[in-house]
């Protein structure tokens, strides 16, 4: 199996994901400033839409570096990763523009907790294909940021629904998770560079 | 010919079809719960159609491993077997809009025979052009699951016109035939593994 | 500069071209067969535009085996190609909804005569560039397909004034030019054959 | 960190955004000749935005040959840049369709000031990741083009509020920019060309 085209593949799945989000950014009616203004939220969601893609790419080119062998398993467990992450634009949209209501908020956080189970599905199938990759499993053993960002999706899902105070407690979670996941994963990096032949290879 | 810049090519239109696919779940006008509720005909073909698109872009590439050289017939045959895998976008929102009437119903299980076709009439155009590829004459001799697929399709296509029950039917097999083709073609892999030197090239 | 990176951005701008036309089918409002009747003309209109993108993507495959070192003004002769390839969507679905009105169709006309002569700019610019590349100048040089395709071009642009009929013709015309096309460009192959160094690094 | 997928990507962002600019195009109601004159402003700003996208393409691209290694500030850097080049769709359908108004027209400055903004981040990130990159920091030292560009920026961005003649300025120098950055960057490819080695890589 070929892993370089799984790699263009979902590259290519990821590329078109994070850029038919501004097709949610329609073309305004008028042409004043207060269309600008109306826009926001629409502005806000697909940002921080963007930076989710931008850090799912950024995980999965990681992860990559450690496959050495592409089974059916990792093929189907990758497709389903993509599956979650193309609804990113659905959610993205009907959350900017129901001006970040309890229910479409509540549905954001839903798919983005899909993608990062979908993530460790994908993780454990590469760790299941190759018993000897116990540097994805050592890396990946103790996954603090991991759960952290489980925790707060869970609490993003349910928070809407207590009311407004609720939406702004889950749109700020889910921002922080973003932010947090900002700083590359370095710790596949760090096990990467302790074993140099790997490394070397790409 | 060059194959890897034919396989990039129809990478690139898998990846957009899979893709833009998600465009049909349009941004609802509402935010309530009831809104998620009216989604579920277009989130079901969309899993459908993503399962079936995801397992040509699979048995697309495991073939694709069988070919050395490629002719004019093969790269003709190649497009269209993407021109009918373009057209699953527009039976997919069709199929979940109208809540799978009769007619959306008969056309996707028209777009997907004429798929399993098209894919026929290209591993047909690679065996020609190469005799020595018997490899692949001998991996889908007999192919039980592409006739029991295309005889799922007819019916598929038929049912609809015999009332609701029809059209349940006619769901069903489409599902049962994406499920069955999940398991990734081990035919090729296997007698690509029985011949070393075809597989350590990939 | 960078020959391959050169490729996978036109693959790219192709592969996407080829596909966003299939958004132009819009998800008809209700379930009967006159609805499929009635999408007829847009059908038609996609799978001549379908050819078409797929000719220009073979050709410019082909096209492409011939040049060594991309200059700056292969670069912009190139993104001009794109450019008006990029507006066959466009007329595309234009000639289909009018159901193949006048204007549409001497559109639809104009843009294939324009992608044409773009096609012509990027042949002569890659001579240009290599002025060892007799082998594209001598295959080229006496281009009868080329010629009669632009004179198809000039009529079919034309013929749509003239009535019904014209329109007729404009429409037989453009899809004459397109099947004249499907046998793919044997000249260039034809040569670099002839010099076996050429073909056997690609 | 992996260089040539981070190209592959960056690659298929800019091919969908060039392209899916081209479905602000809409289809047109009617069909007559005064549709294509209707259609002139939005085909304008389509022409001046594929300029655009193509020529930082363009740049991006000669930009890459001077990376050796992607730390994980390039990697964002160059998601920045993406970032805003994906919001040229919205500012181009916005600013054709309301026959360049004044608001959209600053929003496109804005936009177009941006990028280049993003684009001297993305440069710097490249010069501090590998400090033996003199060659770029060289290059790019007085950069007379890039300055000129963003004072042209500011004033297309200040000017459609001085009445309709300030839009025209706006529109022309927007335009202007563009056609001065047609001539790819020459600065980059001479210092490649003083040294061998790095541009044999290539």
């Amino acid at each position: 199996m070929n892993k370089s085209r799984m790699e263009a593949f979902s590259d290519g799945v990821l590329a078109i994901i994070i850029t038919i989000m501004v097709l949610e950014l329609r073309t305004p009616e008028g042409h004043e400033w207060r269309e600008v203004v109306r826009l926001w939220p629409v502005l806000l969601s697909y940002v921080i839409s963007f930076l989710y893609v931008g850090i799912y790419w950024n995980s999965h080119h990681h992860l990559m570096l450690t496959v050495h062998r592409v089974s059916g398993g990792i093929l189907w467990a990758n497709l389903h990763l993509l599956f979650w992450l193309s609804l990113f634009p659905f959610v993205t949209g009907w959350a900017g523009e129901s001006h970040f209501a309890a229910v479409p908020m509540s549905c954001y956080g839903f798919v983005a907790l899909m993608c990062a189970v979908a993530y460790t599905i994908l993780v454990r199938a590469i760790i299941r294909a190759d018993v000897s990759n116990h540097l994805l499993a050592d890396a990946t053993g103790r996954d603090l940021k991991g759960n952290l960002s489980i925790a707060a999706y869970l609490v993003a899902i349910a928070a809407p629904f207590f009311g407004y105070p609720g939406v702004i407690v889950s749109g700020l979670l889910l921002t922080a998770v973003a932010l947090m996941w900002l700083i590359p994963d370095r710790r596949i990096e760090r096990v990467l560079a302790r074993e140099g032949g790997a490394s070397s290879k790409h």
